[in-house]
């Protein structure tokens, strides 16, 4: 409870000065050879050279880009403050899947997210620098975006969540762009088999990585995400879940991000 | 978030001189004709004549009393602060498992705490007085109290959570005095299946109350909480329902309280 | 085969002649001291004095009347004709449940059409009146009261079927008038867990009856639907079942009624 | 409906004239360099120069020959009439499991009726040479044959149906020559996961293929038919489903040919 205390009095003292501030980076990926926009949202208390911040990437969903948080949950300024975190919104492409894709060469986005991007934050920003102090969260493309690249670089992730994820792609082999990004499933199995959450458990060994996801019952994606639950518990994964009222909505969206900013805040303290 | 804000330029101004406040109120119940020790918690910002208070009620486990949340989760009284609600930590009995016993006259919890209790807190303390600011939460037996006392009189509260409840007490027919407050389960059968949460999901109509329960996979009532849950959704009650890692300890109560301060701001919220 | 041949011989002498008729025949009810309409449909080949029919009887939905069926699926027509069936549509007021009420004596649609109506066409018609001649089926609201009329009135009734029926009114406590019917489910909990279809199936012997039962799977009533062919597999109790594409709608029970026919049409042939 | 009266009118005035016609047509396989039986049923109304007809393929199960279904169903002669298609009963040898043995170049059952078959009756006899009006189905191994065959050729085919399918073959290393076309499961394990239908849903992409399966409850592939339904649902591919009492049984047969006649009925009318 001090950290809270300590969080608010930092706050109050600096709340007549300045409040959380958002600002749009660009940033150069090698990989892709081209310039990817990001929203940034620093705290109040931020400044270049005093207390280093932890990290909390927010990946969006299909059709979206860098500004899709903001726009379905202006509260995430807010929580900048609460927690005193530094909010990091990468434009993902509008159907990236967040993927390095197996068949088109000019998408690497799991490779510009988990490593071009948080090199370039780390450097820019005043930024606890490790695995530690770096969460990662999404809705719906988003959500398996997280789980995607925290289950396959450990080294990089501390945290994720994921809220209303598309955790098994396989229900859906004409969707979203899907096709583009993996070949058709039916051509092309091994890509979808490979590379969907649901199938990547075996990746993790129940320590290093804190797990929350959470679903809305009436959403397309509930299904798979008990059966990814039902997966976890059988594998011995610790994970907290959530179900709630609600299907594939920014309203669901923009209550299930207070909870898991509760569940990181708790993440990022417990490293002290 | 305007309420955010709100709170925090008001926690700010008051922050110097004053933070919660701990009492301890005796209230006598006339039903078993005996003296209530009960916490009180009031937010730093309290006044008898300003701004009324919402009202979250909390019930302690077995072997517990009106002490004991302040013992387990100390964190409780920054929450009173955080998001300006009174606290009421009454105390149940070592095992009133907040029954009105039927076989036990001087046992009599459930009118104890939903109609005397409540009434003399609405007289004593500056509180909006009416269900929609008013929730009540507990653990382990209290979990079940929570449930059993909101799922009986939903006209007195708008707003319930659990955290690892006794939602099936049909399992333990030895445990925790239960035989004493119901009779034994083989002599006693109605009183056993009337009175376990998991049995009155029909007095529910999905409307008139917001539920949250949530419990650790590891702990001897987790069974009874998915079945719970499963029975909930056959019924189409929505409801928020959280797993998490951990078992029937205390480590997992204080984080718990944590997420459902979060539920309950939000319902006193949707109030306004 | 032979009967098909038959009836297609029947059938190709006498089309040019007439085809199936459409009447509206009034129903008093002693019961419920008022008279109800129902929608008959003889074949083609109907006459008052020649080979007597079996007898198809058609519940309608909740909203619905006597003139529902043939609004939704005016194939049915065809189908008199196709099967050599007279068709019975009465009307089950816009939202009976065919229950006879416990808690409004005006209600008493059970006794209406398992005994009255029955009675009425067999005076009527030229119908084999006995249960290996008379079958029913319902969609929604009708699908539960097919079921629950046959459950309770095997030596009426000799096969059943039902179409996207809500074999489960436990989740929808506030819908379609049923507390109307029965009580609120919170204060006349009995009423509802002795009349939903799902919970009478003991009083199946698994040989009087033949079942089949089907639903869309995007159905609100598909999973009562998923639970009640469950829970007849563990109970030993023959029947079809069918899960199809689509959702409670007059596209799907337009389609479902082809396959019915079928089963019912079989179900005659069976008794020669 | 019209479809309906249409046929019964053709099939009125025709019925004194001819009924349904049996022929057996000899195809040679280039693949195989051998000579195949197959049984032909043409409609009543069949003549070469007329109206075209869509065409139903109907594949045995281990054992059988191309007379097999005329033999357990001989009704088929009648739905030839009944809904005016022709019907098409390959020899697939007693065992071939419709495979391109990958252990053994002469069984190309595959080759054969996907291509050589369909191909010849389309230069044979007047039919609609498309997709849209070319269905297969098949009991036990010619489930499986029918499910396999269409999985892979949908631009061959556009329904397909099986009944008591063997729709996975891994339970039965030992049975029905499946060793002899795929070799050993344990030294061949790929030829038999790769070629099971249960593992190939992912080359459906619930569009292109309109798909019937059902099996009894009895049965030793039930199990196998419920997991192939689940994976289905999980996949998000549309399908009719249905489970009945029986077993792997002829009156099992004989029943279900009559409601997939209806759904491949429906198919071919939707076309028009």
């Amino acid at each position: 409870m001090k950290n809270f205390i300590a969080i608010f009095s930092m706050f109050c003292m600096t709340l007549s000065m300045y409040a959380s501030k958002v600002d749009t980076l660009l940033v150069h990926s090698d990989a892709m050879n081209k310039t990817v926009k990001n929203v940034i949202i620093t705290p109040d208390s931020y400044s270049a050279k005093g207390k280093a911040f932890p990290v909390v990437y927010m990946l969006h969903g299909a059709g979206g880009n860098h500004a899709a948080w903001l726009g379905k949950a202006p509260d995430i300024k807010a929580y900048a403050d609460l927690y005193q975190v530094i909010l990091v919104c990468p434009d993902g492409d509008k159907t990236s899947w967040y993927f390095d894709s197996p068949v088109d060469d000019s998408m690497k986005y799991e490779t510009y997210i988990s490593k071009e991007l948080v090199s370039k934050i780390d450097k820019t920003y005043n930024t606890v620098a490790d695995s530690k102090h770096r969460a990662i969260t999404g809705y719906s493309m988003g959500g398996h975006g997280a789980l995607y690249l925290t289950f396959k670089h450990q080294d990089v992730w501390g945290a994720v969540a994921s809220m209303s994820g598309g955790v098994d792609i396989r229900p859906f082999p004409r969707n979203w762009d899907l096709e583009k990004r993996l070949g058709s499933y039916a051509s092309n199995k091994d890509n979808w088999e490979e590379n969907t959450v649901i199938n990547m458990v075996h990746l993790l060994d129940g320590k290093n990585l804190k797990i929350l996801f959470d679903c809305g019952v009436d959403d397309f994606f509930y299904d798979a995400n008990v059966r990814l639950h039902k997966k976890m518990m059988e594998r011995n994964i610790p994970h907290d879940y959530i179900e709630r009222p609600g299907g594939h909505t920014n309203t669901y969206w923009s209550n299930s991000i207070k909870y898991q900013m509760v569940f990181f805040n708790d993440f990022f303290k417990s490293a002290k």
